[in-house]
């Protein structure tokens, strides 16, 4: 058994993170980590989970190395920042969900993350986690930085045109969808359920730093380039999944049939990406309802013949395979074990 | 007193429509029409109006022209287009929530509403109904064509940058959000509670009429020209409400203040354009929760500086500023009324 | 015009108590109090409520006197206490929505109110304001104490059988279910839409202050007795509305049409209860979303033959009927203004 | 592998017992039965289940009876009565999920299942399958009649009191509140989202039939006696999930850690019963949100000394414990395999 441990064990993607190890057949939670609530147990913080796996939440010190094979951490990108400097070399495995490590241009870093300094030699250590895209590169890897969830819908939505077809995109723009549980468990007036619930907040507008880190990994990996990509996020009412919309104005012509082809292609051999037809199923699809609790990402690929553009359509849980369930994935590749070890729980719908 | 006449009283805009007129100090309340659930009183069929108006559904004839000064058409648009060319000479006024004959271009009104047979010298007889902006023609007009919720809340998004600046937009692309009231009462599986609530529904990815109306509308009167306008379109998670965000890319430099007093400019003196800075309040607005139950229709313009792009926002309840309360602003225009008559209820937030 | 003042103004309560009084035709809004929020404009606290009023929220001190005829207390009960203590002698009317007032048996009122200082001599001269009960009383209160939003719910529901048919009620229980407007806007972490939203939340499954309000008030008018009353009380998934279940187990026999015609008698003249048939429209009623928004309390009583048991289902908005609406209904027939002035609008269904 | 077969494949309970059967590591799905949807395959009937069973929707004949070790019928009672009487004596194991068998008394049978014609002897050789209390009679057992989703909830929740504690109750009252996965996909207008979306709906006011059905099961198997069982159901404005909330009036004397002790001696062994405190956890508990997706049933008891009551709180998944997951219980007890096998998932909280 792999020993795992989760720093942030309080917020919502630390739950979901105790929630897939303890149902992980390799995985064995031997550590929780955090700053606040030390001394509970995860029941007393995550209603669902009941079972008393005795251990309650403890502050992280360089002692913790004896006690996992694998870090995840699910903090505020300072800490894990911190937490990162601090036991690299210590721990054989550790796998930041935050953006600390996300960004490598150092302009964007500093722009999306003011206050996580830069530190150039620790953070070339770190693979970036998308396991569809670089799961070679994940196996041995010792640090791991996941992608955003807004981040891993957009990359995995546009890599078959870009690192797949080649194709060299001009203006993309991507709207993005959440539900609340985006926004952690933080208490904000705005996210009381009497002010959130039949919301469409346009919470982020003009610009997200999740876009920033696709284009940056895009550019980084790329044979096509973007020319610009920007973003618009709205939180809208339910708690989770999210879907992100990305529509691109092709320079050549297009045909619909060979785009899902070429996404069919591109994920073959890749059973978390769930290439959809817009109309297969009793629903228009992809619908992050359709994916909750599982670590899928659906994917749709259309051709607006009209105005001539592609509209790209990825849904994923953003606990799961946008934090979490893609977590545990990388942490599998990293250790040789089944990429889909611990993650076969099929989507929960209707919920 | 005016009296007014709703045919599809028993749809979602009727409901509305009957619940503004009824409050309404100018307007009675004579006939009720529709070819289904005739007899039937206005309570059974709207959970919430339940006083008795002394009326039920009847179908409708010629004879309807005596009893109406006004006949709002709340029905499909090929119902819409049969009614119009039965009483266009008999009744003063019709006010025709449809789309029968709201698109002017040939090809485009064929592409879009197959169904609908074009009748030009009707047509031609129609005002667009969006009194903001064709307000000084809806005086006497006998017939009008009310804009889709969509389309109202897209024209008066993006108005004021082709109308008001005249700027030439290149490419525009508009993606909307909005609840499961949009569609009607009509029975269909993906519309039950179990299999919407929750959803992010892609239901008109590549396309949806509004913007073809919009746009038909915009170059018809344009200053500015538009390029291309395309659309994709959303069911979210709530029941009565949409938000159109409007992505622009502007061809030459643009001022976030100036943008701001532009928009404040164009809607001075039209109290149910609200023009309001994105953080103005408790939660990021605009968002349709903050116009809910009334005729408001929320505006925020914001330029992304990063991707040079201008982001406007634009909330409206689809049944009220979308539909109904639309509907009986234009006829209050029409009968020389106050514009705001029965029409001055604030929103009902939270709810 | 009759000036009115709210205190509490930032509160949701306030905030419907703002949305009310400025779509009166006879009241005016002329203040505007509160401990925190001051100097903020109700815009800035109300994300509906947008126009300017040209007030901003203050402290109170006596000197409102000389700037209100009514003042609304929308505060925590012993700010309430306090407030009324400070002006009950210099203000002409007010009405307290606090439950500072409501409970006059002494050992029932310290059990649930045990930080509010009982002050007898004042409490004396409080009205207790359900207008539909004590209606005449009303007329000329200085001093009003409006009832709990449950306990509105509760009062009218069982009324008919006690006050009006004067029946000894044996055991009563009450399982009162509402939506997250009912907890205001104070931050706590299971309020937020993350953990609230599809939550059965039994918040307080042993009991409930507004059974004991109800009890007290019946027993204090009564000629029906009510041997015990027990409630239980939850959060669903919505926001704005309640509905209040209440058991009876009825010592003689009971026949199913009399007691629905004892109601319509009861409630004759009273047209803010709309006594109801279960199956009279397209959903079973009473439901809180068929009377969202307006001041309208629904009321249907049912017999169980297998159980001979009676079941009264009463559902009311509570911010408007369980609060600013049946304020300003309260403060109407204390200025002998029509029962129903700014308060005829219509529910705002579906939303 | 034990062959597992599903009739009934394209509703609710149906594809949740597909996505069971297909996380289950001893059972196979085989066969997939119904009367409509006739050569569909699972993923087209239920948008989460994507991968390719290689299975489609079949009618059901006598030969399927060599292609299934146990046949779950999830089909309307009438359908499974016929299908039971076809298959009894060739099937190994039928689980049914519908009500045909589940109420022995005659007349209750016939009040409450009139269009099911009673069949004395194959329904006796039914066991009723709720592991828990009859679980030794589930081993072998080749017809499981499996309790309503509703009656699982409050039996589980009364059976400490009667057949642990032996206490005689006199009235039992039962208030339940339910999503609208209770309802199934049948198109009916009130289930529609913009009707059914912030409802709380009183469907059944007076009476259901799962009160009469653990009545009776609780009498069949009693020691304490219920002199009477009465029901009120609600439909709340969530998808899955249900709680019973069961109100007693003890003969005797009654002790707060008495009552959770005992229901913690009473369940010992069952892991997926949670005998919850009310305050354990960042919301009160139980709530269905808490066991979302799983199998949990969580319990609460609570004494409430003023009106001297006994409130049972049950909460579980109603497509889960309620009906797929429990299926799935009973037939691993009646093949002998580990009572939770396949049924480890955690609570998806918060979803």
């Amino acid at each position: 058994m792999i020993r795992a441990g989760v720093v942030g064990a309080s917020g919502l993607a630390g739950g979901d993170l105790i929630r897939l190890i303890t149902q992980h057949p390799d995985l064995e939670l031997t550590f929780l980590g955090g700053s606040s609530h030390v001394g509970r147990r995860p029941a007393e913080l995550h209603p669902g989970l009941r079972q008393d796996l005795g251990l309650t939440v403890e502050p992280v010190t360089e002692e913790v190395a004896d006690r996992v094979d694998v870090l995840f951490l699910a903090t505020p990108a300072p800490v894990s920042a911190d937490l990162a400097a601090l036991l690299a070399d210590r721990v054989p495995a550790i796998v930041d969900l935050s953006g600390a490590f996300r960004i490598r241009t150092p302009e964007l870093h500093d722009r999306w993350y003011p206050k996580v300094q830069r530190r150039p030699d620790l953070a070339e250590r770190f693979v970036y986690g998308v396991p569809e895209l670089l799961g070679d590169r994940l196996k041995d890897a010792a640090l791991i930085s996941l992608p955003g969830c807004y981040a891993t819908a957009l990359t995995l939505g546009l890599a078959p045109l870009t690192l797949g077809l080649g194709l060299d995109l001009g203006t993309v723009l991507v709207d993005g969808k959440s539900g609340s549980s985006g926004g952690g468990l933080q208490l904000r007036t705005s996210e009381l359920h009497a002010l959130r619930n039949g919301a469409i907040a346009p919470y982020s507008p003009t610009g997200h730093r999740h876009a920033a880190e696709a284009s940056d990994f895009l550019a980084r990996e790329g044979r096509g380039s973007i020319a610009s990509l920007s973003m618009s996020a709205y939180g809208v009412s339910h708690v989770r999944g999210l879907l992100t919309s990305t529509y691109v104005f092709p320079a050549g012509p297009v045909d619909q049939r060979e785009l899902h082809r070429a996404y069919l292609r591109f994920y073959k051999g890749h059973r978390f990406v769930r290439v959809r037809r817009h109309n297969e199923t009793l629903i228009p699809v992809p619908d992050p309802q359709a994916v909750l609790g599982s670590n899928y990402c659906d994917v749709t690929v259309l051709h607006d013949p009209e105005a001539d553009r592609i509209v790209v359509l990825a849904a994923l849980d953003n606990l799961v395979k946008g934090a979490a369930g893609q977590a545990v994935q990388a942490a599998n590749l990293r250790f040789g074990l089944p990429e889909e070890s611990g993650l076969t729980m099929q989507p929960v719908m209707p919920a």
